[in-house]
């Protein structure tokens, strides 16, 4: 498969994967936004992922792919994956996916790719943190609108991730070396059975690791610690995963940036050919 | 969506409906042939896909998409689905689809057509009938090798779907202007609530229609008839549909012509905007 297409395949077997517990799965919806989105999501991401491999810009391609990506009713299905996947399947693109080259492609991106990134947020309502104390201007919130503010400080993607990597575990990939999403597509290929089974091991035992920024900034730290807490436990045999799952879906309590990893290990883990379907 | 992309999420709509007795579904895999086989399908028929959008003859994008849905290790997933699927793409990309306009494009289809459908069987283990009586070189699991037969007697594509209309349902579709496609395009607009939901339900009813011809193909007549009259039974609440499901893919009775039928609707049905996910 082509990197474009290990991409959309890695977004289809993160979601298909069970039980991950908080998030949509193959057999759990959220009242609102349900298994279906994400397939809709996937398909629609097509054209950006594809337009990544081809050497569209970080930025662009990414605003394509979250253009696609939000032809769904489900509103943001894939965001921070797309965010994670997108400088990877440029980096694939390249040539072999590694830390080396997707921390090459992260350097090379522009204010260009910022701005684009802002105009991304049009497209669908992310749920994220408030921005620093120092740059209300550069709140991710108000999209395009923000973009002179980030062309006058001359603030590339690369910059603008870094802003927020203390408390956005996406952000922390790409500032880096995508360390735990290259770990991770290590784990995807020491496990064995079915590769959505693998993901959703993977999964849980990222959770247990460290505490989900989603959770964090959606509830609070000490949600996050207490989901971390309670996945290490799973791991442990000590809880009930499936029970875990239909607890934190009943509760809306969604480690969404852990699912964004996963996909991404995903999609290294395929693209270099240490998993296949 | 484009009409492609219409097309792909059709196919992963439809695997995902639940239950959906004897089939592979959201909650059901069979021993070699899983979920994520038909995730990797989907993503792998795109290219052949967005051809049949662009264009290309009806036999070489066909060909293109099952050579693409056979990058993984479950064999043939989306075969039939893809044969009803991509003379409908090509429909939709010349104008609003129809009986009328995917009929046209049936008449449409060349010898060279019928060639590359021959070659579609090279990539994948399909399960067929044997081939009519008059013609053992027409025999389709020949793959390539029965080429030179279909030029010799100048068969086009619609000439080689007449062939077998009497005993597949797939080759019926082509030769009566996609008669049951539309109407079960129909009922996913009737029917309300998630679309995989709707395709479940779509694909009893149409079970408890009509025997399906691959369960006939596999095993025989009767155990098709009576595939359709347990689903009947489940329509009117007589039997339990999940109970069926699960039967059903134990004792390895795959209805997957219905499940063609369904597919085809699902991206008649998005692509008319009938439906929306």
């Amino acid at each position: 498969m082509t990197p474009a297409e290990n991409a959309q395949l890695a977004l289809l077997l993160e979601v298909a994967g069970t039980p991950k517990p908080g998030n949509v799965d193959r057999e759990r919806d959220l009242p609102d936004l349900r298994f279906e989105h994400f397939l809709a999501g996937a398909v629609g991401a097509g054209a950006g992922l594809r337009a990544a491999a081809s050497g569209a810009p970080v930025g662009e391609a990414f605003e394509r792919a979250v253009a696609g990506m939000s032809q769904q009713e489900g509103d943001n299905t894939q965001f921070g994956t797309l965010l994670l996947v997108v400088p990877l399947v440029r980096a694939a693109s390249e040539g072999e996916v590694t830390p080396e080259g997707a921390s090459a492609v992260v350097e090379a991106t522009t204010v260009a790719d910022a701005a684009d990134f802002y105009r991304a947020f049009e497209h669908v309502d992310v749920l994220v943190d408030d921005p620093p104390e120092d740059g209300p201007d550069l709140d991710v919130r108000r999209g395009a609108d923000a973009v002179p503010a980030v062309e006058e400080r001359g603030l590339t993607l690369s910059d603008v991730m870094a802003l927020s990597a203390d408390r956005d575990g996406v952000a922390r990939e790409w500032t880096g070396g995508f360390a735990r999403t290259f770990d991770a597509a290590g784990r995807l290929a020491e496990l064995e059975g079915p590769l959505s089974d693998r993901a959703a091991r993977v999964f849980l035992e990222l959770l247990a690791e460290e505490p989900d920024t989603l959770v964090a900034t959606a509830h609070d730290r000490t949600t996050a610690e207490r989901v971390r807490e309670r996945a290490a436990a799973a791991l442990d045999g000590e809880e009930d995963t499936a029970a875990l799952a239909d607890d934190l879906v009943e509760r809306g309590v969604n480690p969404g940036t852990t699912a964004d990893v996963v996909a991404a290990a995903l999609f290294v883990a395929l693209e270099r050919g240490e998993v296949t379907v």
